[in-house]
C-alpha cells in the first residue's frame, strides 16, 4: 500500500460500488442496503480508512448538496414540494440548495451551470417552459443523476415523477356532470405545455362522454396564478353559455376564480362549482374549503427526493418515470344548486 | 514580473481594492463607482491581465454564489422576498441558493456552513428563532458580508434590515381606534420573537394612548401562519370581551383570521374588522381584499440584496441597519361598522 492517506475513492474502488455509496454508509444512511453496507464497512476496515468530517470538509469535498431547481416559486405549490423534497434529503445527511427560474430558460441555464460548479449530488428540475431533453443532456452525459418533476422532458433520459392529469381532471369533471352541471369552463394555465394539453384532454373526455361537444371557447388559458384565476373567470363569466361550473388548471388558479366569482356577486359553492388541482395546504382552511385534485405536493415531493437518492445510492442514472395518482377531494367549493341558463344569465 | 498568470489578486493589491470588487468590474456591474472603476480597469491594462470567464469556471473559481437563508418557505411572504432578492442579485450576475431552515437552529448551521464550504460571495439571512450574535461571529470573523433581514440579531455585527414593526402596528390600531373599534384583539405570532414584542408594543401604545388598558388576554399568540391565524381567531371570538376587530402578526394570520371568523359566521370587512402585516400579493386580491401594514415584500427583498451587493463590492463588511417604513394600507377587510356588544355577543 502507497503511504497516501485511503480516500472514498479507494473503498469504492475496492467494494465495488460508487464513491456516493461509500459516503451514504459513512454517514449511516438507511438508503443503502445491508449487504452493500457490510461490504463497504469491511472494505473500510480493511483498507483502514479513518472517516473524519471535518478533515472532508477541510479537503474541500464539502457537504453533499442536491440542488433543487423550480419554476415558480411564488406559487405555494412548489414551496410544498421543496419542503417535501427537504425532509427526505434532509434525513439521508444532504444540503438542499433551492433556486427559482421564474420560467426563464437562460435562468435555468445558469443555476443549473452553477449548481455543478458546486458539485452537487443530484438534480431535482421542475422545468421552465420550453424545456427540451437537449438542455438535459450535459447532465446526463455527466452522470449527474436527475429526476424531472411536474412536466416531463420529452426524450430526456432522466428519471421523471409526474401527476395523472389527464384522469385526475376527467375524475373531476365527471363529478360536476353527476352533480347535473352541463355548462362546464376550463380555467387557466399556459397553454403551450403538456400538462395544460393533458388537463384539457381529461376535461373534453368527460365532457364528450357525457354527449357535450366542448367548443374551444370554454377554455380560457391564463397565468397559472391566482392574478390568472381571476382573469380566466372575468372572461368565462362573460361567456355566452353562462357557465355554472369551473375545473381549474391548479389551486392558484381556482383560488383566484373564487375571487373573480365574489367580484361578480357569485359565490363559490353556492351558485357556482369551483374544483382545483393540487391540494395545497391552504385548499382545505379557504372559506370555502377547495375541492381539488389531490396529487399531495409534499408527498409528491419527498417521493422525487426518494426517486433522486436510489440513483444516487446506485452511483449510475437510470432512469424511470412515475405517474403519481391523483386523487378527487371534495370540499365545499364544488357544491351549490345548478342555476337555470336565466339565472344564471341575470 | 513574475511569468505567472496574473490574477485577480494582483490586481485588487495593485489597485488597492478588494477582489470582489475587480470581479465586479470585470462583469461590468453598475454598482462600482466610476472612479473605482476607471483606477481598476487601468490597472488591469497595466497588468496585462486577460478574463476569461470559462477559463475561471475551469479554474474552480465558479460563478459566485448569494446564500439566502429564510426561515419559513411556506409563508409566501418568503418566497415574494427571494424574489425581490433574486432580481438584484441576478442583474450583478450572481447566482442564488436558498435554503429554508424551517425554524430549525441545527437546519439553519448546517446550511450556512454548507454555503461557506462552498464559497459564497456572501448571505442574507431571515434568521431562525433563537439564533444568537455567536451563531453569526465565524461569518464576520470570516469577513463574509452577511445582511440579516425581517428579525434583527441583537449584539451581531452585521447588517440589519428590518421594518417598523411597533410603528407599522400602532398606525394600523390607531386608524381601528378612530372607525370607533374599542375591543381590538393581537393576533397570531410566537410570542418569544422580538418582532413580536414589537409588534405588541405598537398595539399597546396605540390603546394605551385611547385610553384603553390592555389585558393579556386580549394577546392571542399562535404560529405566523393560516393554520395559526384560524386558531387565534377562535380562541378570540370565545374571549368575553367581544372584540369586534383584530389586528394581525402577519398577513398569513390575518387570511387564516378571516377564515376563522366565516366559520363562525362573521364576516370580516362587514361585521368584525381584520388588518394584516406585510402585503404579500395575495392581499390585494384576497376577498374581501385585505388592509394591511405593507412593508412591500420584494421592495425589502431587492433593498436587502443592494445591502449586501454595497459591502461585497465595499469589500469589507461594514454594519449598517436600515429599519424600512411601514405604511397602513386601507382595502375591505378593515371596514363594517362596529357591533354593539350585544349584538357582538348574540
Amino acid at each position: 500500500m502507497s503511504k497516501r492517506p485511503v480516500t472514498v475513492i479507494d473503498i469504492a474502488h475496492a467494494a465495488g460500488v460508487s464513491k456516493s455509496t461509500v459516503s451514504l454508509v459513512l454517514r449511516n444512511s438507511t438508503l443503502v442496503n445491508e449487504t452493500t453496507r457490510a461490504k463497504v464497512n469491511e472494505t473500510i476496515r480493511e483498507l483502514g480508512y479513518v472517516y473524519n468530517r471535518n478533515a472532508a470538509k477541510l479537503r474541500g469535498g464539502g457537504s453533499e448538496v442536491i440542488g433543487i431547481v423550480v419554476n415558480d416559486l411564488t406559487n405555494s405549490f412548489f414551496a410544498e414540494l421543496a419542503v417535501g423534497m427537504d425532509m427526505v434529503t434532509q434525513s439521508a445527511g444532504f444540503v438542499q440548495f433551492l433556486a427559482n427560474t421564474g420560467e426563464s430558460l437562460d435562468r435555468q441555464r445558469e443555476v443549473i451551470a452553477s449548481m455543478r460548479e458546486h458539485g452537487m449530488a443530484g438534480l431535482i428540475l421542475s422545468p421552465a417552459r420550453g424545456t427540451t431533453a437537449a438542455d438535459l443532456k450535459p447532465l446526463v452525459a455527466a452522470g449527474i443523476p436527475v429526476v424531472v418533476v411536474v412536466r416531463a422532458v420529452p426524450g430526456a433520459k432522466v428519471s421523471t415523477l409526474i401527476s395523472d392529469s389527464e384522469g385526475g381532471t376527467r375524475e373531476a369533471v365527471a363529478h360536476l356532470l353527476e352533480q347535473g352541471h352541463r355548462r362546464i369552463a376550463f380555467l387557466g394555465g399556459f397553454a403551450d405545455t403538456a400538462v395544460f394539453a393533458e388537463r384539457v384532454r381529461g376535461y373534453r373526455a368527460a365532457l364528450e362522454s357525457a354527449g357535450i361537444a366542448v367548443s374551444d371557447g370554454w377554455i380560457f388559458d391564463s397565468a397559472p396564478s391566482r392574478a390568472g384565476g381571476i382573469t380566466a373567470a372575468t372572461a368565462a363569466l362573460a361567456h355566452a353559455d353562462h357557465f355554472t361550473a369551473a375545473i381549474c388548471f391548479n389551486d392558484a388558479v381556482a383560488f383566484g376564480a373564487c375571487d373573480g366569482l365574489r367580484a361578480h356577486k357569485r359565490e363559490p359553492g353556492l351558485d357556482f362549482a369551483v374544483i382545483g388541482f393540487d391540494d395545497v395546504i391552504e385548499a382545505k382552511s379557504a372559506v370555502p374549503a377547495l375541492s381539488t385534485v389531490s396529487i399531495d405536493p409534499q408527498g409528491m415531493g419527498r417521493r422525487a427526493a426518494q426517486m433522486l437518492l436510489k440513483q444516487i445510492n446506485a452511483g449510475q442514472a437510470e432512469a424511470e418515470t412515475i405517474i403519481s395518482a391523483a386523487r378527487l377531494v371534495l370540499r365545499d367549493s364544488s357544491g351549490g344548486r345548478i342555476a337555470t341558463p336565466k339565472e344564471a344569465a341575470a
